[in-house]
C-alpha cells in the first residue's frame, strides 16, 4: 500500500489505528472520509488536534485538561471548596459534570493502583490529593472511583492516606441503575443493593 | 460540559465524532487517549492531519489520493497502460492492490450514480474515463463497483457510455466468496454462482 498513498496517508491511517476503538480498517475509513471532506473535516480537525496540543494543559491544583490553569472548575469561586471529588481520569469528571449533580471540586488521580500493570502510588497524583485533604479547607472527599478490582483496591488505599487529614471520606452508593432490571443485573449488584436497602 | 474542558477539547470532541464509525461517547474516549499520549498520539496524529492537508491531492489522471501528481500508480511504468480498473473510491484502489492480483492503471470515479441522493454523471468523474478510453491506449476497462444496485446501475451507464469507444469492457465475476459457507450465502449470491458455474 505504501506504493499507492504515499507515506502520509500511510502514517495517519497508522496512527487512527490507534485510537481506542478503532482498527486499521476503520482507520481506513476514517482516512477516506478525512480525504473526501477536505474543508469540512480534514482542515478543522488538524487545526483543533494542533490547538488541543498546543493550548491544552493538566491544571496544576486538579490534574484536569484545560486550557488555562487553574481549570474552569478550580478557579470557578460559587463552587465548593470544601468537597473534592476523586475521579481516575478527565472522562469521569465530564460524565459527573454532565449529571449537573456535584457542585464541589474535582481530583484527577490519572489512574488506578494496579499490582498486575505496576501502576503505584507514586505513578499517580496521590501526594497532591493528600496534600490537599491537609491544607483545612477541604471537608470532604468523596471516592468517585469505578466499582472494579483496581478502582476498589485505590479507594481502600486513598482512605488510609486520607485517614489522618481528619477529612469526611465517602464513596458513590453503590445499587441498581437507573433503568436497571434485575433480570439483566449481575449477582454483585443485587447483593449490594440488597444491603443497602432503604425504607421506600 | 464546555464549562469543564474548554473550547479546543470540545471542538476536537465534536469533529472526531463526524468520523465514520465513531460517536460522542466513542470521540471522547478518543480525545482522553490522545490527551494522556501527548507525544505518542497527539503531537504525531496533528502533524499527519497536517501533512495530509498540506501536501495530498488528488492525481489529475486517475483522481487517486496521493502527494505527488500524477499518483504513484499512474507513474509506474511497469503497470500496464491497456487496463484500467475503474473503482468507487480510494479504499477500493487499496483494497485492489492488497490484492496485488492487479497490474494494471486506475480511475477513481468519486461515487456512484444515484437517484436517491440526486448524484449524476456530471458530479463523477465519468467525463474523464471516456476521455481516457477514447485516447487509444486503453485496451480494456474492467469495472470494479460494488455489487449494489447503485454500483450496478453505475456499471450499466458507463458500459453505455464506454460502447462508442470500442474498448473491451469487463466487471468482476460473481459468485461463492473464498471462505463462503453456502448456508449463511444470500440467495442471489448462490443464483449467480451457479449461472456462471465452470467446468471443476
Amino acid at each position: 500500500m505504501a506504493a499507492t498513498a504515499g507515506p502520509e496517508i500511510e502514517r495517519l491511517i497508522g496512527l487512527l489505528a490507534k485510537l481506542p476503538g478503532m482498527g486499521p480498517r476503520s482507520a481506513r475509513r476514517a482516512t477516506l472520509a478525512l480525504l473526501k471532506r477536505r474543508e469540512q473535516l480534514l482542515e478543522p480537525l488538524a487545526q483543533a488536534l494542533r490547538d488541543t496540543a498546543d493550548r491544552v494543559v493538566s491544571c496544576s491544583i486538579c490534574g484536569a485538561p484545560d486550557t488555562r490553569d487553574p481549570c474552569a472548575v478550580c478557579s470557578d469561586d460559587a463552587r465548593d471548596n470544601g468537597l473534592v471529588c476523586v475521579v481516575e481520569e478527565a472522562g469521569a469528571l465530564w460524565a459527573m459534570e454532565r449529571s449537573g449533580a456535584f457542585r464541589g471540586k474535582y481530583h484527577v488521580l490519572g489512574g488506578l493502583l494496579s499490582a498486575l500493570d505496576g501502576v503505584g502510588p507514586e505513578a499517580l497524583r496521590v501526594g497532591e490529593l493528600v496534600g490537599r485533604a491537609r491544607s483545612g479547607a477541604v471537608k470532604e472527599v468523596v471516592l468517585a472511583l469505578p466499582a472494579t478490582v483496581d478502582g476498589q483496591t485505590t479507594a481502600h488505599y486513598l482512605a488510609e492516606r486520607l485517614k489522618e487529614s481528619g477529612v469526611e471520606i465517602t464513596s458513590l452508593a453503590r445499587g441498581v441503575p437507573v433503568g436497571g432490571e434485575l433480570d439483566w443485573l449481575d449477582d454483585g449488584t443485587i447483593v449490594q443493593a440488597l444491603r443497602a436497602r432503604r425504607p421506600a
